[in-house]
């Protein structure tokens, strides 16, 4: 955790929000989007993925993205790998954190990335490899994301004892934080009450867990309360809701991030942003992918009368 | 509470939904709606308000509303009044439950029903003295709703004692429950917790307490759980999210009945609702008001796979 601020959030809206989306967001957009973010004061950004152009068209600029990035002081810098080949590039690329999905239910994680669990498993061991082959490389944050930790649009119901395994499994292989994802937006909070208090007595006071929602059935920033109830202060989102999951249908996307600083920031939670700011870089996303509709409700209804935001405090 | 059920959701969309909208509802189609939303299982509807023509176009049929929605078995039915006048129409029509609503804050009082604090503290203690004044009028339930309680677009932040004075006011007036109402969609999670809390310290464990929250800058769910967490089991909500405050500019109205009742059935607490029977109600709405957006995520993204709610259970 940054200095100053009791909950981080990361900004996933350049990789999860715009991967489905046919039209490419030209590259000059993505870094002012970037910048623009980064200036309104969040402390994250997921930047891009490193996957081949076949599997979307959004990341072949990945290392332009990433540098320019990287030139912004204090901004964590993070990209989304699938394998040993994209953590090749990623470290090359010299970004702060790299992260790793898998599916806890398997269907989904064949659907997902066109492998079984266990191959997962064995890619993310050669990631661990390679991030502790040399000292630049032990700098990397390595994340490892749950997917369908809650929920999977294929299987239904998903064993949260099954996910518990997965999150030790990473663990052991040499992951550094582990993101609880709703990718298909299925949980409700008592579950993901359940959810952290469980992988809390199996993982132990140490583990940094972070929390992954999508706002599909419209419960995302409950479920996002109850994880806070359980001492979870990560949370992943995407400027006015960008994204989804194109294995999941009908999903409308990832929490919005200027609802989720709202939140925060009215429960008296610092995060270090400032809402004028974030819910203005809404005009960049607008203008490099006119077609999308962006969500939220606090850049349409504005700050309550009287805001003190924790920036004010 | 109603046996069977852990929560009690009351549709307040043909009241709060429809009372700022130009276009008359045609009476069938609201007699439609009530019919279909009670058939699909929600306990109570408050089904109009009985307020003066130049108040609202609304409500000229509340006799043949009320009438038709009192002819369904089990159905609590209930309906706004704003003065003595309305209470004695709102008493003769027999309706099982008459709601009084006052502003926490002195200017939102002025601007929504144009009269002081105390004369609507005035109002009810004449409401209530009917109520008294003889054994029929002594069956029908009286509800006191606290708007503002949470924020006012006019004054800002509301003094939470305040809040509590006011409830303990009209408690001794006569009031069978309180309803804390975050009229202009306000309020935060923590903000939330924090008014019951202080709402259970200073009226006691046997007072009623119910929350109506709006969804304006996207925490109505959110609120919805914090106020689960402190044992509230009663909300008001609106069919497709209809209604708002005329009051509370760029309010987009109460929580979306089709998804609190989700969010409720998927943490397991009953509601006696049928979800798909109730999101098929929604056609009736959109037949009755063509120009009035529907908002809400599960009608739009469908229940999880293999989804159970507590009337399967």
């Amino acid at each position: 955790m940054k200095p100053g601020i009791d909950v981080e959030v990361c900004e996933v809206g350049l990789r999860d929000g715009i991967q489905g989306i046919d039209t490419f967001f030209p590259t000059a957009g993505k870094q002012a989007w970037v910048a623009a973010e980064a200036a309104a004061g969040v402390p994250e950004i997921e930047v891009c993925s490193f996957v081949p152009p076949s599997v979307s068209v959004q990341f072949t600029d990945c290392l332009d993205v990433v540098a320019d990035a990287l030139a912004i002081d204090g901004l964590t810098v993070s990209a989304l790998v699938p394998n040993l080949k994209g953590a090749e590039r990623g470290f090359e690329s010299g970004v702060h954190k790299l992260n790793f999905v898998l599916s806890v239910s398997e269907s989904h994680n064949q659907a997902n990335v066109r492998c079984s669990r266990e191959e997962s498993l064995e890619r993310f061991r050669q990631i661990a490899e390679l991030r502790d082959a040399n000292a630049d490389n032990r700098k990397v944050v390595l994340g490892a994301g749950l997917a369908t930790a809650l929920g999977c649009t294929i299987e239904g119901r998903v064993d949260p004892g099954e996910a518990v395994r997965t999150a030790e499994r990473l663990l052991e292989l040499g992951a550094d934080e582990i993101s609880v994802s709703d990718t298909v937006g299925y949980a409700n909070p008592a579950q993901v009450r359940e959810m952290f208090q469980l992988m809390r007595r199996h993982l132990g006071d140490e583990v940094v867990l972070a929390g992954h929602f999508h706002d599909t059935r419209g419960l995302g920033l409950a479920n996002v309360h109850a994880a806070l109830e359980e001492g979870v202060r990560q949370f992943d989102a995407s400027l006015a809701g960008l994204g989804g999951c194109p294995f999941a249908p009908g999903a409308s996307g990832n929490i919005v991030m200027d609802d989720l600083v709202f939140m925060l920031e009215a429960m008296g939670l610092k995060t270090g942003v400032d809402i004028d700011a974030l819910v203005a870089v809404r005009e960049i996303v607008a203008a490099g992918l006119p077609d999308e509709p962006l969500l939220g409700a606090i850049a349409k209804a504005g700050l309550p009368k009287g805001f003190n935001s924790g920036l004010a405090a």
